[in-house]
């Protein structure tokens, strides 16, 4: 499946959730992933990211999609993509 | 067709962008909209998006999905949209 995942976690986690979500998926902006995946990928994941986050406090939004194919993406502004491949 | 907008723009400029895509979508999360807009309906609000924000600080991806019914949400954490009721 194409998987969309956004997030918005408190400050001290975003590094971490950051890291684990780039094994994942491929960063496209500062709190959004992206990308295909396997139905055990997305268990495994989310699985990670309940362990990493507090549930009060932080939210996550999975997207999935069956395919992108389905999905057309457009941007205005900076496309993030662009900086993250020199970090 | 079923629109997510995800955007990352300058703190000076996010109220500005939070209140005008309001008009047109529903706040799900920190800076993420979605809703069924029509063609017309996105020209508009990228248009005044356009003018509203600087291309070389901000960041806004459209994801376009022909039909929510394609596109399944998962959201581990809070449900931001409870609170935005509350605003």
């Amino acid at each position: 499946m194409y998987l969309i995942i956004v997030y918005d976690v408190k400050e001290k986690r975003v590094t971490k959730v950051l890291k684990y979500l780039r094994k994942y998926l491929n960063w496209i902006q500062n709190s959004v992933f992206e990308g295909e995946i396997t139905e055990g990928g997305l268990r495994e994941l989310q699985a990670g990211i309940k362990k990493m986050i507090k549930d009060e406090e932080d939210s996550i939004i999975f997207f999935k999609l069956p395919a992108e194919q389905n999905m057309e993406r457009e941007v205005i502004g900076i496309e993030k993509r662009s900086i993250d491949i020199m970090l």
